[in-house]
């Protein structure tokens, strides 16, 4: 029997546990996959603990992004086929699929094929950070060369993406990162400037790269306190996209910032382009078009044995990493 | 020598106080107007108590609306000629040039006739409230027929303002006003529905009007812990205008329901309308077409003496008003 990674309470790490589940078989418009690679996010840290967008039933699976062998179709599938080498897109709830497991069933539209070049690992590791990216810089903040786009968490799979984005379209990234450490790795990812937010004032540092002018754009996914550093570090008219909620602090509103910049902050989250099929497909097209030309590339920082998972999610909360986590299974 | 209202130091209404001045010339780009009429604005209020976007320097004048007579022009004035009737467009900087005044100096492109069949107290009523509002709604916002507007502080002359302006474009307008002792008078200005926030749930009570759908647009100066009701009261996608600071509390950010709704938190005022020429022009063309057609009709709620602007101002304070309070002079 396939082996799936559950949980029966929120907390800590070591909620999760392998359980062996009967195989399951796909329902109408679903497919399912055997699965070769896992790529972890932070929504699955935050849905872990109860802290997400959405709420785990207990027992809970969880996961947004696996790769491998679509083994089985459901009535009325048509995108993919049994063989087809495919990864998720996270464009369902946590709530009705989750993709850490051997072997997992999503809807149909959420199997994209990925590129022949791209390892399993690399598969698992491009919807969710390019999309999200996308969604926000180029769908909603029209991305364009004269634009200075602030990162921040910048060594996140989502921040690298964006870094790589900005770059894509001629723009200016300037990530932050909290420690020294990540600094020339960030500059290694492409970004064109990076402030280390423990050691340097953040807005003080925006405003010196810009000549005073600030960031056009902001790309957060913290929120707490640092938003008002964020607004202060913003362009007049600059748009503050707030796509997670990491900070455990409360979030102030910036308010004589917005009014006398005329600040626009836009919570975020990707499921408004995967939940548009139009959409959706222009973000798919964005990401293969980006992949083949090679200036998108994934960075999987480190990979885990699916047994570990625990220590995989770990080490995702210790902030060490620069990329994308992986769990081969 | 004409008389002027300056204060000396910030603070309540009574730091306000009567100064005879020499008469002033008019520089390059300006105009003298020989005042008829002041339109009192809650900015002034923030101003005078140095909680304004802008800080006093003392002595210091203040007011963004008078209507009166054009008595003198500088050189380089084209668009206004001694003799017309004009009221002024808060296109300016209180630190830089004040309106409560016997006489008083603009900058010429503040200064643009009113409709010959509004007395100078309604012609000292229309920019700041119409304006404001379109540059939110409309021109901003794009109002449309099928949008709901959430209006908040509806009894002010700019809720009245964007209520006549949601209604001219055929959307629902939902009013709210803290007592019912003003919810008559909103539902005689134009509002499809008035909640009264002490005794009514707001976003239960929009949701309810709504069909749990939301607003898609909140227009509110008041901000404050309010916002988190306003977030609760908007629909998917929806925008929220904050376009003061009134209340005395921090502001928090909504940031789950700004998550899980995609809302857009805009920061606004009308010094991004009137700081673009074109955009002015605009604003100025829509108030004008509004008047004519009747769509917009403003209202005053009260008038005062000069000699009791102090009593104008608490009266302002008191949140009595419904409409505009007007000082002739």
């Amino acid at each position: 029997m396939p082996r799936q990674i559950v949980f029966h309470q929120t907390g800590a790490a070591d909620v999760l546990t392998i359980e062996e589940q009967p195989l399951q078989n796909p329902g109408k418009g679903e497919v399912r996959i055997k699965v070769a690679a896992l790529g972890l996010n932070r929504a699955e840290i935050m849905f872990r603990m109860g802290q997400y967008i959405e709420q785990p039933q207990f027992p809970s699976s969880l996961g947004y992004e696996a790769a491998g062998i679509v083994d089985a179709v459901g009535p009325g599938v048509d995108n993919v086929s049994v063989g087809d080498r495919v990864s998720t897109i996270p464009a369902f709830s946590m709530v009705e699929y989750g993709v850490y497991g051997e072997s997992v069933i999503v809807p149909a539209y959420a199997a994209a094929r990925y590129p022949d070049n791209l390892s399993p690992a690399e598969g698992a590791s491009i919807w969710m950070q390019y999309m999200t990216a996308w969604g926000a810089l180029v769908h909603y903040g029209q991305l364009k060369k004269s634009d200075v786009v602030l990162i921040t968490a910048a060594s996140s799979s989502v921040g690298l993406a964006a870094i790589q984005i900005a770059k894509a379209a001629g723009a200016t990234a300037i990530a932050t990162t909290r420690g020294a450490d990540k600094k020339q790795a960030l500059l290694d990812a492409g970004a064109d400037h990076v402030i280390v937010t423990n050691d340097e004032d953040l807005p003080g540092q925006v405003m010196k790269l810009t000549s005073g002018n600030g960031a056009n754009m902001v790309f957060d996914p913290v929120a707490g306190p640092m938003l008002m550093a964020l607004a202060q570090a913003s362009a007049k008219g600059g748009t503050i996209f707030e796509y997670g909620a990491l900070a455990p602090e409360a979030t102030p509103y910036p308010l004589l910032e917005a009014l006398s910049k005329g600040l626009t902050i836009r919570g975020y989250t990707l499921f408004e382009i995967t939940g548009d099929p139009a959409c959706l497909a222009r973000a798919q097209q964005f990401v293969y078009d980006g992949l083949a030309s090679g200036q998108l590339t994934p960075k999987v920082d480190r990979t885990f044995a699916f047994d570990d998972i625990v220590k995989a999610h770990r080490y995702m909360e210790s902030n060490r990493q620069v990329g994308k986590i992986v769990v081969e299974v």
